[in-house]
């Protein structure tokens, strides 16, 4: 079989090779049941048994502690922008850091149900930067803040979660870990809830990732759908509803795929973020080197996930576009709201794929010379 | 190949063959485009015109009229359980007719969000046949009336849509499709909006099929989170949020299937009604002329989809479904709140599984004479 090309898409993204051939091999009888992991009941052994181990792993991929639950749910991101204050808010007050456009879009989803505020932004200098915790002016009372924190279109993340506690709040902090989930630790310490969309780094879009403190759960809106209930979901083992079995199966995969890596001596997500800090440097480094791209984004918060760069000279993005696809090398246009050129480089994306988008820009600049 | 088992998984259920044999061999890239379809942004051409022909496809299999929409959404029926009314009830009173284990959830939702009333229902026979419309007790100024149009469990199924005008009221009617979709035609002179998950006759869970009348979008409550506002599903063409794209496309093959299928003279649609009924036929035949099996269900209300049987020597399930499982009959096994068998026959089922399933029956009968 010859080389794949190479996925640099923001979302629904590359997914493991080898995950995607098992997944053919076993499409119409898995584990000799006669049966496509499609066509099962969810209620059955089979099926039940994919699911426990799925949400096994990842619990020791990402060492979620016991006091916190796994979920299995629907809607994505922008539907838990709405689950999150339905289940957390109580209809009081919630605060909001804003640091790029999912950050935005859940602050504003939030009002629908709680008095939302903005207790800190990077809007100023056009979401290049991220507002330091210490300046955040967290409300009094506040159920919960909430931080995107990596944010997928302007290409920011938090390389450290802000405590809470040292600055002198009790609220549970929410995290949208959606576009850097598993491409690195999560200091569960400091986190109330995270969610995220699967289909970044855990597998197909259609399944979205709740993990949430035990604590939190019970305490929803009488609106709330029951299907969105985290109570009503942990109670039945993300199987309320009937779930998107495939797409768990398909996440369970990337679990186990996630649990060979090994990079020297790591293994699991540690071998991840040694992995993902390689590539980054590398994109990153070949960026702030060159006269002809660039990346606005500070240095202390550049995404190691979503790397958005310009040409400087902007009439040729077309072509650098266009080039790029006969290279193999997919999907590297800007979000539309920022314009230029995007790279996400999630954990299916190895090395040699940065490597061989850095010797393209290196060749296309030359031919622009 | 050997002969695959017959699955008569009530859903996730079984899909046909050719159909999972095609997106096993298109998993690593589709249509040449170096990309399986679960890597692609919903945003490319590639992966908008899977979505685009999947719903063109539907529109001409099921008929549905220009002034209807077709979305498709996340969550199941049990999430449209909140999401109807959110969307169509303004906070009034909506109409339910009882008819069996999922109509009973849809009411007790909707009274998160509305005055629910229970018009009509067949409880006190154990969900065995369907109240008349003639004696429907509809509310004066009913925001809509919802029915089951086919019971799953309790295998009620409503041969003729209801016609509400001609009972007087200007309700729009909406009903839950989810278990007999794409089995039969849909008369939409008398829907006001259908709803069904995809995991019986579409393809796999995780999308949700809404065909709604298009003056029915627009007047959902403040509090429907956007993701769920048919107004701006639809004004965003199903992608609002992340679309659940491999499901889509899984269920686009199943489209692209059924507008294959032919029986006699009748293609699509009308071919799966034909082929259906003989299924249907055959089995409750069989059944009527035992005295070993029964079926409670009135003769003219019977799903063609979910045939619900029962042992009358009950002691004998747990070797009957043995016996099943090992000649390659699956998933028998009745509803836990129903008990006995349940032989679910949709679309994919073919009329040999149904005879490979009456043939057991027989035998299984003598083996215990």
């Amino acid at each position: 079989m010859t080389q794949r090309p190479y996925n640099f898409s923001a979302g629904p993204a590359a997914i493991p090779e080898e995950v995607l051939q098992q997944a053919a091999a076993e499409m119409l009888n898995w584990n000799g049941s006669g049966m496509g992991v499609m066509e099962m009941s969810h209620r059955g052994k089979e099926f039940m048994s994919i699911a426990a181990q799925a949400e096994a792993d990842l619990r020791e991929l990402l060492a979620v502690p016991a006091h916190f639950r796994i979920l299995f749910m629907q809607g994505g991101g922008l539907a838990e922008n709405a689950i999150v204050p339905m289940n957390l808010s109580r209809g009081g007050t919630v605060d909001f850091v804003v640091t790029g456009g999912w950050s935005q879009k859940s602050a504003k989803e939030a009002r629908k149900y709680a008095t939302a505020n903005v207790v800190a932004s990077n809007e100023a200098d056009g979401h290049t930067t991220l507002p330091a915790p210490a300046g955040w002016k967290i409300s009094p009372g506040a159920q919960y803040v909430h931080i995107c924190s990596n944010e997928t279109i302007h290409g920011v993340e938090f390389h450290e979660l802000p405590d809470l506690k040292a600055l002198g709040s009790n609220a549970p902090l929410v995290i949208d870990f959606s576009s850097h989930v598993a491409s690195r630790p999560v200091d569960w310490a400091r986190v109330g809830l995270a969610f995220g969309g699967a289909q970044k780094n855990l597998g197909p879009a259609g399944v979205t990732l709740v993990v949430v403190r035990e604590d939190l759960l019970g305490q929803a809106l009488s609106i709330c759908p029951s299907a969105f209930d985290y109570r009503v979901v942990a109670d039945n083992a993300s199987m309320y509803n009937t779930p998107p079995t495939y797409s768990i199966y398909m996440a369970g995969l990337v679990f186990q795929w996630l649990k060979r890596q090994k990079e020297g001596d790591f293994t699991g997500i540690a071998a991840m973020e040694a992995r993902n800090l390689g590539k980054a440097n590398l994109l990153y480094n070949f960026i702030d080197h060159s006269q002809f791209y660039v990346n606005k984004v500070a240095r202390d918060c550049r995404s190691r996930m979503n790397v958005p760069f310009f040409l400087r000279d902007e009439s040729r993005n077309d072509a650098f576009l266009a080039g790029a696809k006969e290279r193999g090398l997919l999907q590297l246009k800007g979000h539309k709201s920022v314009g230029g050129m995007r790279a996400s480089i999630y954990n299916a994306m190895p090395l040699a794929g940065v490597q061989a988008l850095v010797d393209y820009m290196r060749d296309f600049e030359k031919t622009c010379a």
